[in-house]
């Protein structure tokens, strides 16, 4: 019979080791320097240097980066047992994540004669891909193994290149900042995995499914990295000069708006009154903001209406809808991403599509061809440009469900959910618990051998 | 008799709905994009793009707004028992005040046709005056209720403006990084309040007005992320090229001598020679700089002085002056912020004056229309310029005081000072305490509904 | 008999205060602000102010302040009892090591008429001269006091300058990111500074060399913004433009290369095949990166080549070399710098000679007089510039080897290492250590006096 341990010293290298090296083989194939990367290119034309792109980007880029390893991560450390598995497997899964998504999005959307260029943009949007990743975590957190998780996000970050290539390069659609793409996407497909893996006897691990004092207080540093980094996600990749201005400048007054309906609502429907940050009930206030619109003249008025509405729904969602998808859906959302990134992502397309159809030369004047190029030279209007914008939230929640549905795999016993002791040696100060790992052990060689 | 959940249940939601409500219809009726977030606008002119302020300013924003949120958010988190409030209410009333502060300062100096305009610039000026809120949050820190604190803000945050008005557009005082405007008057402020809201039993909740091992390392994040980025803060809105690099370099020396002057005299004043990090008494390691005097021509050499004298003030009055403010004036500055903010605040406020009055032409040249334009054109001359300073460095003092008086309400008992689980779910682990909670709700229940 | 106590409270404040003196003195005597901080400067050249090196460099200087201060700090914080100290003086000797490196390296390669100049590259070759210094305090950590860590500081910030000089300004070395000066060097100097500070009992501090869990989250907010930040601190100084960009795309692949590495080898190392977070067996994640070759053209590929070998050896490094380390060389690396710094700032050292070796004019084009100046203006070859590499490296170890001899003082004793109580007030929760630690400050006592 089996260890299990001994499967886990086998199979992890092994896939770790498989994957980084198709991964270095292709990129040895594939990639390329961008003009603005490579010494030769870069010097070849007649260039100041702070045109570089570098420039505009990289600030962002950083901002991202630290949202995706510092804010997913330690977002999800608020499971009193899983805070290794919470910063641990999400770093992996991102390391893998963001040069797989190079290859994918490179592969459908930016091929240059045959070799992906690279370059700050690129770099940018891996790391979004693998936020889209890191959202379905959320959904599945503490229930799955690390190869389950890589396996996951291969398969995610594939589709989410197709789904990406779809609305941006074949329908023109505008989503600065991800609300279809990756908020929507990744939320959905999350659920649709989740619900695969749906555990009958998870409350086994009931016990575990909750924080303590210090647990959240690493959880908050993870929800306040990315509230206050979200005005960078979403003008990261919009165009330069007043777009990345203008959607950050829409993003931090969406999110201050955001953040008193969610204080408001967090009173008004926890038990007793108090705020209610254990668990994941008030993880939420990262997360609401106008993504797709951000880069349209939304105004900070509107943006800060799209806010607060957000910030109403995810409580509510956590409150009402939560439960029902647990007991009559059989969905497992550990970390609540329906209400953190599906429904705001959902709402966020919604606006974007109603602000885009709104949009007039008469506003955006001569800007109307960074943000609408395609309303600009004339070949759509702005009604069909919301069109398209509405289409695209239906193709992308149809990609992310069907696409939910194709990741299957054994999983830990359902008595050892949310439990770091599984994957990772932890300190003798925890003993305790080891030991009771320990008793159910059997229990768990028996399934992962079967 | 009222229930106190229920009535945490009522007031909270009623109080953050109807701001935010209000802040939306304002915001509709008032604010406008600036020209460099207006498609339009920006479009309309000839620009390179790296020419837009946001290349300028939004790298700097962000490090502010980290500031704001994680480093007055976690500074606060060394009480043992407080980590949530310290964190959760410091983003509840800053998510608020830079709302707020958008109008009022853009009510007070930034209309242009009967509209505010915003962009990246008054970004940063919301988030500097949403600093002097939480600094006056520092003192009152634990004996305050969440509706106290808004109400707080509401009043400071339109004092500030004032004030801000006062200095800056009719006097012409230069005040980068804010000694007076944002130091020293959130500093006198919240001491006036915490002096107003004088708790003569305070030492029933003595007990958890201290900190244990990890409540002190969490706190350590907040303190580093507010050194680190002093340097940022200070030269967030100085003028473009040498001004805002000069600033940087200023504050960053200071900091550093600042530093070794505060462990060695943290060493020297505390019982056995031990460095002292528990309670507030070292964390005071982030505050003390140049601030008003960053943008002159101050050298480091100069900077490294004032930096030392103020790392030397902050924990002398740490030792010797709060005990004495506490039991003489009745004054329970939790984190001590005259220590902090108050002290080195006057101390850059007046290093500002000198550094102003002693500035030439020899030493500026034409920077001199940069840092003091009122000296360049001729109209005043350096030596009025330190006079203003002086002058400006009493009213804020005045107006902080006076505006403290005006904010008085109920508030917690006593014996449930710096106690999370008054205002939030506090998870089970924590449950013994949560029993002694119960056994003094009665007497705070009666408090409340009285 | 003199108390413990006593001998702290006035060697470090008299220690403290007097290099403070004696910096601000010197700083008085030859800093002066560089044309890019300087107001007359400034302006009497023609610029635009985006040309101010501030808008290049500065957003990259603070990632590597954050590195310094929050990363350095945070990763040493696994041990169980010694957070303080490790956050706390790693504090300390940073913001005494910017000061002095700031004096070393303007007075080695930064005179200009007597003076030295200073702007955001001086601060930002200050802070890389600290991190040398911090990699040597993570081999020492827990087992010197805050005055041998001062002293070591002192000593190595200068043979650090003498070393980059030999390197960068006589013999034309290129080291983007520093694999020589500064991970090479910093490692072996630690080493070979515990190895003179050899404890043969240091057994009987066994107990507190180890983690609890939430020590380990704390560490892991350290190594996380190493990790993000590395591509900032190679890029940083590196030539603008596409040298810049193409720095920091090397490093953002090869360090994801390195973490599924790592993650494989982590696995299949660890007793039964479970990840390993606790001690600092896989802290490692944050060091891999082809630092040298960064600026150069070493293509996505040949970096992810470079991190995958490097996380590789480090985890061998960790599993089979730290022990023979320790029992045969007696060497005590705490942090196990060897794995982390030392054996993949050679790699580094060693593919940089390489690639220099193999530049031609065919890949680098006009962007050869950014890379290597002395190939481009014809004055060497290339394979010459790979030699001189080469050369380097060695002489960066034998500098050093005997640097790190020169360092010997009295230390805690071998019961009280990893122990914050020693030098730190620390909260009543932890007493019943503080009594422990009691019981055995005769002992300590005895040796401190003696």
């Amino acid at each position: 019979m089996a260890d299990v341990s001994t499967s886990m010293r086998l199979k992890l290298p092994v896939v770790c080791f498989i994957l980084e090296i198709i991964l270095i083989i292709l990129f040895g194939a594939l990639v390329q320097y961008d003009y603005e990367t490579d010494a030769k290119e870069w010097h070849n034309q007649s260039h100041n240097d702070y045109e570089n792109d570098f420039y505009f980007r990289y600030p962002s880029f950083q901002d991202v980066h630290v949202m995706i390893f510092i804010g997913f991560g330690f977002l999800m450390t608020f499971l009193q047992k899983y805070g290794f598995g919470s910063v641990g497997f999400n770093f992996l899964i991102a390391a893998f994540s963001l040069q797989w998504a190079t290859l994918m999005q490179g592969f459908f959307h930016g091929m240059h004669g045959g070799k992906i260029h690279v370059g700050v943009e690129s770099m940018i949007n891996a790391d979004f891909c693998t936020g889209s990743v890191l959202i379905s975590f959320g959904a599945v957190l503490g229930k799955t193994s690390p190869i389950q998780l890589l396996t996951m996000a291969m398969f995610e970050v594939t589709l989410f290149a197709v789904n990406e290539f779809i609305l941006l390069s074949l329908l023109g659609t505008r989503d600065a900042g991800g609300s279809m793409t990756i908020h929507t996407f990744g939320a959905y497909f999350g659920l649709m995995v989740t619900r695969i893996l749906y555990r009958p006897h998870l409350d086994k691990s009931k016990h575990r499914n909750s924080s303590v004092y210090h647990s959240d207080l690493f959880a908050m540093i993870g929800t306040i990295y990315l509230w206050m980094f979200w005005p960078s996600f979403n003008s990261a990749i919009t165009a330069h000069g007043d777009d990345q201005h203008r959607t950050a400048l829409n993003t931090y007054y969406s999110l201050a708006a955001c953040t008193l309906a969610t204080y408001g609502m967090s009173a008004v429907t926890s038990h007793d009154g108090k705020l209610d940050m254990s668990t994941s009930k008030t993880l939420l206030w990262p997360v609401a903001s106008p993504w797709t619109a951000g880069e349209m003249m939304l105004t900070p008025f509107g943006s800060m209406i799209v806010g607060f509405l957000a910030g109403i729904i995810s409580v509510l969602g956590f409150k009402f809808l939560s439960p029902i998808l647990e007991s009559k859906l059989k969905i497992q959302d550990t970390c609540g991403v329906h209400n953190l990134h599906g429904m705001p992502g959902v709402l966020g397309a919604i606006v974007g599509a109603v602000t885009a159809a709104l949009a007039t030369m008469d506003v955006y004047g001569k800007g109307m061809e960074d943000v609408f190029p395609a309303v600009a030279d004339g070949s759509i209007d702005a009604s069909k440009q919301g069109g398209v914008q509405a289409l695209s939230l239906a193709i992308t929640l149809g990609i992310a469900l069907l696409g939910g549905l194709i990741v299957v795999f054994g999983t830990p016993p359902d008595t050892l959910c949310f439990e770091d002791g599984v994957y990772w040696e932890v300190p003798e100060s925890e003993a305790p618990h080891e030991a009771q790992l320990t008793t159910v052990r059997t229990e768990e060689t028996e399934k992962l051998s079967s």
